[in-house]
């Protein structure tokens, strides 16, 4: 299961594509981070963002799409720019047909650490770990994307298969599609 | 000039063309509400949204685009989605090379009937009035986005004009572009 981890951001949008199955070995396949300008309007930006994972979506056609869940305890500001980047991730991996999960920091960082109040050193040195690398991945800041695929990998892969299940059922009780 | 106006959403997402200028009489193009079923994904329902304002886009090939600005005043699972809905229309703008405008509720609700406090009946009065209407526009719920796209004719046409300038200005000294 081929596995990208999206932290979104507007200045930064960390993507780690990750390889894996639980109980198995993970493979780094990717890190890579895509920014924006803040001197930029907001529509363009987006538009930065969209062509950036776009590119990294259609070179390394990953299986799933996990994206971090947004919350609005920081700055309001920031956190719709936030909720924004996170949300044309989702369009992306929709618009591919691609499963998308949630999952909060907590739980990536719960993930690689075994615990959820983790800092970034002790989670990169973890992600560096686990995925077999001679030095923790670089850029830095993608550590928390690839602990969210890694995430996604060990306990997302079920809530995927759940998701699909109910989407076949609930396509069968012609209740399917985009509801426009 | 012809302006979409677009009062995001998830479940509707109210969408309203117009074409005016100022000082000169205005003539509706369209009304719609484009709809997301609740059942669906977060994923789903902004494809959803997308395919939606995307079509209405290609056909009606506005000017500009006005989105009203997203507060998180509310309830803030809402406003995620709110502030996504209309991140996927900033992007179908950016993606045409459409300059995107925000103005918030009051300045739409001033822009029409002077108030910025006005409610919803005098806000759908004043709307149908100004596009010379002989009933209040269906879905009803759309009048919002008349509202903004009026006032974007009204006042966001300077406004256009200046990120112009500014964009023209910045892409001068070699920052324009995504920033990638």
């Amino acid at each position: 299961m081929r596995v990208m981890g999206v932290d979104p951001g507007l200045t930064r949008c960390g993507v780690g594509v990750v390889e894996g199955a639980p109980g198995k070995p993970l493979r780094l396949v990717r890190v890579d981070v895509v920014r924006t300008s803040p001197d930029d309007d907001i529509a363009l930006r987006l538009l930065g963002i969209e062509t950036g994972i776009a590119a990294l979506l259609d070179e390394l056609r990953p299986d799933a799409v996990a994206v971090e869940r947004v919350f609005s305890q920081h700055n309001v500001r920031t956190v719709m720019g936030t909720a924004q980047a996170a949300g044309v991730a989702m369009l992306l991996a929709a618009r591919r047909g691609l499963p998308v999960a949630m999952h909060t920091p907590s739980e990536a960082k719960a993930a690689v650490t075994g615990n959820g109040r983790a800092d970034k050193a002790q989670v990169t040195m973890m992600v560096t770990r686990l995925l077999r690398l001679d030095a923790a991945p670089r850029p830095a800041d993608a550590a928390d994307a690839l602990a969210l695929a890694i995430c996604h990998v060990w306990r997302g892969g079920a809530r995927t298969r759940l998701d699909q299940a109910r989407l076949a059922a609930r396509a069968g009780r012609g209740k399917g599609g985009v509801g426009q």
